[in-house]
């Protein structure tokens, strides 16, 4: 188990693409959604597959249980999925120490970015670069649990987004 | 993946004891639990632990997702379990062709056994020896789901058991 502590930010600009080092393409479902924890399967790349459970109410701090299972499990549990299959492709980008991972969604929330940089505790100060926009930890519309599941949050992110990017 | 078909019974007596071949003791708690899924934990002689995914509404066919995790992620979890940690032995009694898994409950539900048969499709055959009781496949209160999770069924398994043991 790990504990998982990371912040959240929108993106202002595309800057950031000149020092990518690598990008992967995620697919991602739920299995289950509880108030207080998930289920989660990601395919990356189409070529390997992670099974995540996450437990805990704080949106800074939870704890973390990611098992790798075989892809065509991935893919029935998939079929299984409660709401939408996320897709995006991840992009790690690192700044002073800190690697950033950038999200470029595609298919039904084409246009949305979010930024995302782990920390070692909830105090770990990190540099901002220039384009990262309005942090949005904590605001759960932008959860990817919330972007598979709630349809108002899809609403709400597809209005931001258009105003925002 | 693999396809479960299961039936489940009440057991009459002591006398599959004899036969029995293997036992262990199963400490088994969900960390999610939905109408049409749950995600348990299961601690096997407190050396070897699984999580399992079940998908699926039909008591007798489920979709299971078995794999193995860390013992210390097992007690981790277990510690954010939803309702009570079922403890039990099970014992395994092969019987014509078929193992048959006694659930000898511990704990809580001391004095409740429970046998069940996997099968290769809902029309399998098998012998049914004379310790076999009455038929509770899909009787949702002898779901282990159902008895870590529901008091009532926890009360009707308490009635049933004192009379039928």
């Amino acid at each position: 188990m790990a504990k998982e502590i990371e912040r959240k930010f929108l993106v202002r600009s595309d800057e950031w693409r000149t020092r990518a080092v690598s990008s992967a393409k995620l697919m991602q479902a739920y299995i289950t959604v509880n108030e207080d924890r998930n289920v989660r399967v990601r395919l990356i790349d189409g070529t390997s597959a992670r099974l995540t459970i996450k437990v805990g109410k704080s949106a800074m701090v939870r704890d973390e249980f990611e098992y790798e299972i075989p892809v065509q499990d991935a893919e029935e549990l998939t079929s299984s999925a409660i709401g939408i299959v996320i897709e995006k492709v991840r992009h790690r980008v690192p700044i002073a120490g800190k690697t950033f991972e950038i999200d470029v969604y595609e298919g039904f929330y084409s246009g949305l970015v979010v930024a995302e940089v782990e920390l070692e505790s909830e105090e770990d100060h990190f540099e901002r670069p220039s384009w990262l926009g309005e942090e949005v930890t904590g605001d759960r519309r932008y959860s990817n649990m919330m972007l598979a599941t709630n349809d108002l949050a899809s609403e709400l992110i597809h209005g931001v987004s258009h105003q925002a990017l």
